[in-house]
């Protein structure tokens, strides 16, 4: 059955001629494999280095603009039709490094100028211990900032190349556009950003007010103002982590949309079927003068250039999807398309290592400090009402910052499981002749040794267990603070 | 020997019309894959929501019943001859949400007056610290028993949708109904409901009679009897869970025994064989009125629509169990079963995700705090010996609360890694020739896939290593407590 | 070629009827598999329950006389020429369940009575903290020879069946028996035994002498010496788990033995031979009125019932070891030995799982405490040299007792790795022609599914990870205690 | 198909006698696979103990120079054209141990005359804490020096073998010789070791200016001497493992870059082409004497003796790498090669085993205490500036002894990743026909069962994780401990 197999693809493909000579040879000569065929030189150097660009839109055009005004996405967006096509820019880079530089010097000259103030007239540093511990956190705010602005450039061209994988998905996946899932990311981003802001004007103006009554109220402006602002390009830093994953997250979720079509198609039940049109996949597609060069990542183009045989669903004016290749041929392509979404969490995963690192033990620290002076304000004196609010809300931020990072990512894993689930679940319901099982067998495998998941640094992976266990030594330890409090 | 494959299932199944094309087409053509088979509307919308009833008994009944009283469970219960059939009541849901806002009103006033009261008068509140502590012990109360209410329609229209993935099962494998584990199940959850309603109970007079003397007995009567209350629900909806997953876990039993059979029909030996007949197969059964949509969730009704085909085992009248079908379709059957189990498992771990994590933390601090007062008691005096009995019985109840919620995952666990064994013994044992290899290769890449086990939203495993973390974490804790109270 | 197999194996095994029918009815109709084989009574019920014996000798027949004149193991020893032949003992039984009720009850009316005495009058209990460790100490002491001395029979009855796996092993790999690794094993036992005894004695002795200042030493003669009875219990608990868990290690290392010599017989060139013929087999021998039954475990029985095809290695006159069978024979029955010497282990992590758990909850709580006592001791006062010595002594105890239970366990896991790295280097190097390749790949799906690893109650893995993370947080607790003593 | 590989394979290699007649009796008869292949006497016994030799240049000849001259590396260097061929020589093994001894005795003898001074005139013990945790810290550095230095010759024999295995896969794969990889190596070394001098230097004169004041600078002088020597030998220590570590490693990664090099000459297109002559390539070359006994390690040799067939990849005159063999031949061959190196890391983790732990825990130790004597100097008073630069820069050197034990393991562990990816790629690239499938599928079943990584002593692995738990444990550590001082 074996040697049916070559003519049997070649068939489905549309174009039999160089196949059946590869499948001849395979089972007449041992010389075909390696030497007969030619090294394709898809990945010449001046696909390298040639200018880059992508048409973002949405919500995630959203974060790319306000990143790129705190100097996180040093890009260059020009005003298309469907979105924005942007492009890194040189003179943006310029402007994020002068700008980050500017804001890290003078935090650190308002630290010292503090630090120099003493003990007596400071406001937040009431003692040598707390001199200590406000140092330790705006190096943590300056070393997260830094390490975000520093490597955006790095960072960005990152993005650009893997946002051409991710468009080869929509483009076999026959994916749609959702403007309402848009506007309803844009509105949460733009809370999230709004409570930030409330936030860190709140604690300004108390500790403003706070030296008013030593008549210091400019300095303090003056010394805090930049590690006030550093405050803002960690937030929009994690914001912009967050929704490169759940862009990415998307596209997981129509390739198992695709698994499922598949699935039905070849009478396989499944016990519910998610809703066919996967229209929360974001905005992202690859401009024109890109698509000739998205070829190298879409992995259908071993046998003909063609540029409709990496479709794998197209929608029917019915609006329904509709497979337009065989089950057999589909579950290959999605293998493929599942494969290069693998490499593409790992390489987001590498390009924002550092920053995710450092943002993960400040989160931390911040975790096991702040709600230790909350719980201690209760318990000791109710009077500052103010002082307490602030504290409760910067504990809250702090729990916000810690899901805004690991959410997305546990919502990939989830999405990994249910690939998994869907391969099982066709591998026991297909019949076993065709080449049906063997693609499967092959996913199955490919399953068991990539996994789905962002390990930054490879230090930890970003999953619900992580937050289990760092929520698990902040209560012990503040349990362990307070029973010693008590004796 | 391939093409064979088609003819010999074909005559395994005793209807060998469709089967012969399909293996002369995957033989000859290409274009068979997908496109000539049509697609079934198996899933089609007006399943979805449908009235959804199912017949339940014995122990699974006791529970739900009581479970319903308490909110947690808003099911209509209609008496039939074999048990009750249920299904979702509106009038339920209502009175479920009414009752759960009375009870969580009147503790948060209970808790405000007891507070306002001041440190002199209260008899839980002895000082700012304890004021703090027994807040944090009424909210987590309130905040799980609120989840557990709330989520209960949802989570009961999950539970009849997977109990039909269960009665397939039962269908399958030819499944008794046995009385006495029943009734066994029966006693130990009125056992354990004794003793917790004693300890509440005791728990309630202990503070009453301490309230009498500073004259405030009825004050503090009305001021606790929501939290009391809502403690109850917090425990039956602990059992309620255990129980649910009791029975998925029995259902994994009887595919084992199944696979057992299989087994030793085709001459593997095994060390043991388990009792032939699984007859601690709760009672769940699928009311006739939802026995035709069921074939959705039976995987095996791809060839032929007859009723009788999915069942693998049946009970000869000696009571002796026989497989019906051939061995190689046997495994291909209990795959499919194991697999849809595999989801229900799943699925129930989705929908009984909060109350899980909520009720494993608060079970956390409770056994961090509770033994700390134990001990302390038991060094510095032992004069009262109420108090020190009510402490022990407190430590005694978290520690089975903890063991309600993990052991029947630790025992689905183990079922699990019991299958992995026995496919193992049989790859190993059964001669390489024939379909069998190749089915249990696939279930052994299932088995790889998937992994039996609960994970509230994705937090952590419910097993036994959970509960040495956790008792590991406890005890270092009093260790330090205890060594520095010496110092 | 698959059809040839039948006909290969039926040449190799010497008895070529039952199989080219099977094979031919393989490759032409469907209806084999199932129907046609008679199911085969080979685990009829009264195999479960009959007398059984097993031979013993060595290393593990003298910890056996030792456990069972502890308790510890309720056997009848009849010497015979080749050692001992064993048997559940009803006398024994009883003697045990006697033995460890009096000591029990001694101990904690021992205890009891020290209470009474006073903090002024105890030499342990010198105030009421140390009458609530001391009362932990020997509670736990207690529980873990409770558990040992009543779960006895049981273990010992799982014991006898598991050996009866072990003995087909040794059968099938033709093991020799080494005198000098037994009397090695004998002595390292002897060694421990007469440290501990020293110690035990030690410590008696210094306690007898504190309360000979108050006049007190005979009291605390009859108060302790329960309590030090039960210590000598648990120790040799743990040395008994330890010689059975080694004894099934040889076993594996024996299986990997013959695997090396089949991929040597293959010209699969290995880095490096170990000695072909392993002689630290332990002396455990099925006798021959067990020889019979020993078939039902042996699993390579299910075409022909001959006695010498389970035979995969047979030791020429030379000593050199054959392969007797095919290559690819051998890769099946060493795979099936495997699969069964993956299951005892599994029993023995049952049959000694709460024993287990308790020894190693003491062992943590022991290692906490001890060297607190010891370092405090050095830092504050050396005057006491006896006491400290003493508490050196005890420290390397419990760490000598953790690693008794742990090594054989690490060893046994290392094995199993071995055994993974060997069939990886089988499959890399055979050629892709025959059957070997097909049974070389179930073996390596066997290795992925059954872990080798002893893992009591579910609780953890015994392994040196664990030792790794007790001794961590050892460490961790004593540096903050010590400290906080400077601060 | 599968009759025809035979033919196939021996065409390729270019010798087709022994195969066909292989092929035709595994079709034909069973008695094959095991009785008619001599056993060829590769690993006769007088390969074991012949006289080792092997050639080194770069970086790693460089250490092993220093590592010499420390007694870590007792070898014999003779200048040869491309480096130095090494080989164990019994002088330096005399050379270490007397070394080492007179170190260790010296060190103690300075310990105890330095505890005998007393707390008022010692310099670093000014109390009998101090007194303790100073002699922790020596006993640390004298056990890790010893445990170095007593294993270095078994460990050196170890590292001859093991090179052979490298040399093999060097001439696979066609490796260069970078000289300037080499030089920046070497740099990087000679900083670590100025590094490292200075501040020993430092912390020697400090406290000798220390003890000036009390007039006891020339006993301190003889006192430390040996503990500072003794400091040198443990850095060296872990820098020879850190050096052996990457040249492993360097070897990994050209087995990627082979495998990424078969990729391209199959059409399979990868996202990015790293650069295709893999230079850095460490210089470890087998010398001419011990080439002939390379080949019972190039497990490619099985049917024909000639030298040529181990080539996997050779570079043509243009500086191009070229296959020689047919992409499936490159993948067995590189399987092989794979799963030789992974039983090199697992070796070179067995034979730095105890060092390494060891290095840990003390690690541990030095990370707990040395920043909270930092910490506490900041915030109690920042007058002894020396002395807080010194305490900075043993922080810094700790976690650089750290890291450079861990970075080359986790790039080790980055490279076994790469490798999955790439042959995840490769099965789903490849076409189904030909023999290549089934060689992807046995290399993605050798990486499930072996893992690349380093456990010493099985205790843990040597990752980033281990790093991430490590440093949680001290920040939450000297948080609790801050706080404290706080109250």
């Amino acid at each position: 059955m074996k040697e049916k197999y070559g003519a049997e693809s070649g068939a489905v493909d549309g174009n039999s001629a160089p196949d059946p000579s590869e499948s001849n040879s395979g089972a007449e000569s041992g010389t075909v494999d390696g030497d007969s065929a030619p090294v394709p030189s898809e990945s010449d150097p001046n696909t390298e280095n040639r200018p880059m660009h992508c048409v973002v839109g949405g919500a995630h055009a959203f974060i790319l603009r306000i990143s790129s005004f705190f100097g996180l996405a040093p890009l260059r967006f020009e005003s298309r039709s469907n979105g924005f096509s942007v492009g890194i820019s040189s003179a943006m880079c310029v402007y994020s490094y002068i700008l980050v530089t500017v804001l890290v010097i003078s935090t650190i000259f308002g630290l010292v100028a503090e630090i120099n103030v003493g003990v007596d007239l400071s406001v937040r540093m009431t003692s040598r211990m707390s001199q200590f511990v406000s140092t330790c956190d705006v190096l943590v705010v300056v070393i997260t900032a830094g390490a975000g602005v520093y490597g955006a450039p790095k960072r960005m061209r990152n993005m650009l190349k893997f946002m051409e994988s991710v468009a080869s998905v929509d483009t076999s996946i026959g994916a749609h556009y959702s403007l309402a899932t848009e506007r309803k990311l844009c509105g949460i981003l733009i809370a999230i950003l709004l409570f930030f802001s409330v936030l860190i004007t709140d604690d300004f103006f108390f500790y403003a007010l706070q030296a008013k009554k030593k008549n210091r109220q400019w300095d303090v402006v003056t010394n805090y103002i930049g590690f006030y602002l550093l405050w803002y390009v960690v937030m929009i830093l994690e914001l912009q982590f967050a929704f490169t994953a759940l862009s990415v997250r998307a596209r997981f979720q129509a390739v198992n949309g695709a698994l499922a079509l598949t699935a039905r198609h070849i009478a396989v039940p499944l016990e519910k079927v998610r809703d066919p049109t996967p229209l929360n996949i974001f905005a992202i597609r690859v401009a024109a003068e890109s698509r000739r060069c998205a070829n190298n990542v879409s992995l259908l183009v071993d046998t003909m250039p063609g540029r409709e045989h990496a479709v794998i669903i197209r929608n029917a004016v019915s609006g329904e999807p509709k497979l337009v290749v065989p089950p057999c041929e589909a579950i290959r392509r999605l293998a493929c398309l599942h494969g290069s979404l693998c490499s593409v969490v790992q390489r987001i995963g590498n390009s924002y290592g550092l920053p995710l690192i450092v943002i993960l033990i400040s989160t931390l620290l911040h975790l096991i400090v702040t709600p230790y002076f909350l719980i201690m304000e209760i318990i000791v004196s109710a009077q500052r009402i103010h002082f307490l609010v602030l504290q409760f809300m910067w504990c809250v931020t702090h729990i916000l910052r810690m899901f805004v990072v690991v959410e997305p990512c546990h919502y990939t894993i989830t999405e990994g499981k249910r690939t998994e689930g869907l391969v099982c679940r066709l591998m026991t319901s297909t019949p076993s002749t065709g080449m049906l099982p063997s693609r499967l067998e092959l996913f199955s495998r490919q399953l068991m040794l990539q996994s789905v998941g962002y390990t930054p640094m490879g230090m930890c992976t970003l999953d619900r267990p992580l937050v289990a266990s760092v929520l698990g030594a902040v209560t012990t330890y503040l349990v362990i603070l307070i029973q010693f409090q008590r004796l």
